[in-house]
């Protein structure tokens, strides 16, 4: 169950509104390196986690920290949008083209829609979509995505940051710079407690290598035409990192065949055509 | 900012597992009609709230409930799940037609993707849409986002709850029924107290209805090709609910003209023909 | 079954073409606010109702009145964008800074995709979603839903004519904010007939209240943390507004347990240290 | 302006209900080459128009005669979903596994969403999406749009004649079948008036194909590492459709060179061993 | 299965940088006009093809090559966008309002997602969509998909090709505009091989046509409420294009009655209001 | 530049057709974890790669390979869907409410809209989205986002493998499994290679640490109500994972104040009451 505190986590101060900075915001907010994927992400791994409950209670504590993380992105983005009511709107119904183009910059659904607030959109206004919560049932897998989720998110948070002087705004992303930071070393350090690389992978470790054909396992397939010989790179030579096999380097080559497949069915309507073999445009006689 | 407790807001508990009923479960928790779209809305709402204080607290208050709805049915999806291990996935690897299409009643996803759990999807798997997160600045306009959101909700609710003959779930989703309940009118509540229908209505009221002709402000406009009379009905005689004005019945009639557009510019690259005014195919001659 | 005739429902001038305009007029043809979501709305509902017949009468009538408005935005797209042929598009190549923006104002899919029309989406270019389109089966939840529709519609066009000192826009935008108007009581007029909100409430009126814990039913539920005393709002005392209950203020509490999810079955490949109570990473002998 | 009868364009006649129909028929409502789209395409190809009047007119009429066929699709599906009342819905909640799966068969939406009616969704509960209406203001890319959305939308059609044997669903489709017959061939006319393929392509007809490299306008590019010889298709020798070439074929070949890119910029946060030449990880000095 | 060079297929030269320019071009990658379309469109086609191998042959080649394609645009974006680096970036943070809007001009993502480099999306950053991906089995109505997604898709390079005077990319633009052109004839040449328009059409030809009332095959419906005759064009007189009928122009009349649907079942939980024939609010006795 | 051969990378072969097989393999080839996302992934990293061309010959390689894989699985679904040609459809017209079913586990666009052949969509019809295409410009957060679909990409695979008997499709899914292993392993040797954990964290490990409050990079945050000591876990104690830092536990509390945002702007047309400190309805006097 979940509960609140009229506070933020962090201090959200704006010392010189603008709005197209509150554009550039909503990318944090509602795209895919944003908080409502990272907070809902981790909430669903914990509300499916199976396995030791230490990583459940975990995954419930961080997504529930990213809660106040969008709170704080959806204040910052109302306070700088405070920027437009004297200026911005203003300037959309004078005639001078110079100015005017500022709404380009600003996005125009944070007049039209909200009236100077946040949406669940990215920086192009593009909706939130559920797809990227990631939570695969398999504790590895799930890591991973969170590791990734974090790196792309803190690569976003430092362009913002680059993206303004606004002092305010420079200080919230640095804390949220550093809460990325945490986030990053907290689930490597499910990893590193799972074992490490030669423990996890590959992922999912539960399933029989002995499946297969394991001469695939860990060759680098070329399919570079230049044909060049192994460039000796860490990759195409060498213990693999999951210690469980050595890299070696193939030119792709194709195994299997061209690929046959039956003529239409009646009932799928193709043209009649395609049910001759040399495709010509006679009426099948099974077709009359 | 955002605190949790590791028990979930009411009982979630599932007597006979059933993966299909987790499908239909997650049209509450994913769909347009769910629980992550009521919550994002509330909260977004809060967070862009301009105006008395008291309506942004409920707001957060509110939202902050739904974080725990959205909790209740993830976990109901994971116990609903747990009905596929011993018997649905090992169905699709037998050879019975007949057992094997429970597959079709369950989201494949649900085992593929998630391993046994929920998704931010609805219950066909179409993902959580952001677009369906309304704020619109207009505490009017929002309040009346919510009753509809939370209407339905309910009936969504009712029919889950006509879906399923467990008992745990029943009782799970007699008590989000209640509570969608009194959501409905807690946000009518705010309506009554901004002065009710005559008060709150046109929404905005902020805009000045002298502006624009007036006579098309309470006329019921017929396109029916019937061409009855005015049926007398509630919204075409008699005082309009708002106070402000009278409804009438008027027959449809144009009242602009055929539009003209001008022809296409050069630098658009339509076809040459559209360039002349009897679009024969002519090469025109400005073009050449 | 539909006809049409070639005027407009309304004048359609626009006397200063302006691309950016033309923009911003798209959120009222393909957002969430627009007028192909009432549209289709309206219509769907008008197509699957059930009941008196006379409210199907009437979906289908102010259905098909709304094609005609999405027809007159459309128009005033065109008419807008020929503002760009002798100037915005032959900045676009040019050396200037300053002018070149201007695409930046203009949705550049209006040039490139389009050729000066409108296109089925926002002013962002997110394409019309057929989710937003509400039609539940339930009346009652329809109505909130169309109030709904039209009271953030209005709200967009009053902004939209705040964008604008072309007075052909500002007109045709006055008759459009007249039918909202009129809409807005339309559909209240039928919440009117079906009872008023005592008789309306809780929607659905159907289900019956009985089932289910019935204290949770007019329970306003803090989750702040603060543990403030009953502010006395209207809606945490007094009668609820549907007249079946009395509001009550209650703190949140956990009325759950913790949940106990079984660990994963083998066939969802999950990490083999998830399925070990201790979460070590020694191979489970039962996978081996 | 459009007007409406409330009779239907033709007659719509369930005689056995089928839920399961139910949801094919939402392909040709929702789905990509369903009547939604045909619909809003002609009109807003209509509505963008610029050239002579008559395709405007044209364009006109149809996009008015598909709102019909919407309506009769609709109320199909609502007359189809009559089928579940007595019989799908009670058995969702019968112990009974074989008859419960049928659930899946029919759109659970058709029932949590709608209560038994249409929603603007396809087969699989896809929403609606936008972007598949094509106009581009160049009349003959938007005629060959028309014929594709004819021939996919007739190829759909007679799939779901094949899929009842219901006589007056059979009976509706036939209908529909029969205007998509017609309605391709009017397109066609189009562009036979247009002056035929000669004339029409390449599409755009007024970009001056003097312009740029003229040995790849017509030449067969094969990628196929066999390097076959010309295997004397219709494309890869002779007189071109659009008459103003000759079909030749070539291997390809690469005639660029490979890519060379600038290192990131210090402000895109990149890694920092991605502004050395050589990959290594010491630090770079500039970004102490 | 696929090989590649590191080479390009053609020169891509961006002689000044611009990152304005590489928003527009990102409707030719993935845009519904664009590459990835194509590709995927094209190789999937092949990959279900059934029937004369040889128009399976031509798909996979000539799908093979659009990865080229989307490859040369890709760097063509990255190129285009090195001109932020030195000038765009730095001037967010700057206090200047009329360059800081520049960012408006460019997508905003392409910094702060991509670092300066493609995405996956079209000029409006909305992201690439699977259902734009047309394979319909009926190899005809796929030919008319590739000629429309071709048409459109040189309609698009040309606005393209007059949006910059970089010499570079004209070059680039003019090549992709020459293989639209190719591309055009050669699908055209599929159906000129399967029997041209007369043996085509209607499409699928597979289809008995003495199915269903044959009135409406080639009848022009006029929606029209101004009833003009016939107004002798080519889409209402004379022989259909197909040959196998003649064209016909009819005014529209509904041939359908009034839907009449059931009232709604108690279990989907609409009013009560709406069991009742009169649409009061009394109570339905049979729901208590 | 890209080139094929037409036989495929490695066996395809189904041995009993399966349809419902089919829409399952569908979640390979367009879903989230699928085939189509990380080829165009990796090879949109290698178009706007930065820094060392090694890792952009890498990533063109594998990117390369990955679109072999799309050819392998869109085969294997046309080949499984000849299952539905003699029996499934058959079954459709049939009146048996059992065996009809199976269109429920089929997707019925496989029928309706690709007569028996794949689509770019995942296992519930989704179509693939291109907002899942990761390119960020930083090597490693890349390289974490490849680990990351690699993974979930093998839990997907092994999943099907279990879902399946067919000796054919297992032996597919063994190359695809055992790919995902080399694939795994190959973006974390880019990883190692780049310096391992200590060196690639925090990435961007380019934006300077000293900005910034330096307590919240290693601080575990709890948002846990029952106020537990720190559990003494690997990421609440000990050296962070990058090395940089030492791990805390705090309990979260709230560093910034509660929110206060501006009155609406009148431009805004929010409700007039929002003007007013308390909430009241009577007019604004500056509104009128």
């Amino acid at each position: 169950m979940f509960f609140h505190d009229k506070r933020t986590q962090y201090t959200v101060r704006v010392d010189k509104p603008d709005p197209q900075f509150a554009r550039l915001l909503q990318q944090a907010i509602g795209g895919i390196e944003g908080e409502i994927r990272v907070c809902l992400q981790y909430l669903f791994q914990a509300w499916g986690n199976r396995g030791p409950t230490k990583y459940r209670d975990m995954l419930l504590e961080t997504g529930t920290e990213e809660i106040s993380h969008i709170e704080m992105l959806c204040t910052a983005v109302a306070l700088n949008l405070e920027g437009a009511s004297g200026g911005v709107i203003d300037q959309i119904v004078t005639a001078n083209p110079v100015v005017k183009e500022i709404m380009g910059g600003m996005d125009p659904r944070h007049y039209l829609s909200t009236g100077l607030a946040a949406m669940a959109a990215d920086a192009n206004g593009v909706p939130f979509n559920g797809s990227w919560v990631v939570a695969s049932g398999n504790l590895a897998a799930d890591m991973y995505a969170n590791v990734m989720a974090e790196s792309t998110g803190r690569v976003l948070a430092t362009r913002l940051w680059n993206s303004t002087e606004d002092p305010g705004m420079k200080d919230m992303l640095s804390f949220l710079i550093a809460r990325d930071t945490m986030h990053q070393n907290q689930w490597l350090a499910v990893l590193e407690e799972l074992g490490g690389l030669k423990s996890v992978h590959p992922i999912p470790n539960s399933f029989p290598q002995t499946e297969g054909p394991s001469e695939f396992n860990y060759a680098f397939v070329s399919t570079n035409l230049d044909h060049p010989e192994n460039p000796g790179t860490r990759w195409s030579q060498g213990p693999s990192i999951d210690g469980k096999g050595e890299f070696t380097f193939v030119h792709g080559v194709p195994l299997g065949s061209e690929p046959k497949l039956s003529p239409p069915i009646p009932e799928a309507y193709a043209q009649m055509e395609q049910m001759k073999p040399d495709g010509t445009n006679n009426i099948a006689d099974s077709l009359l």
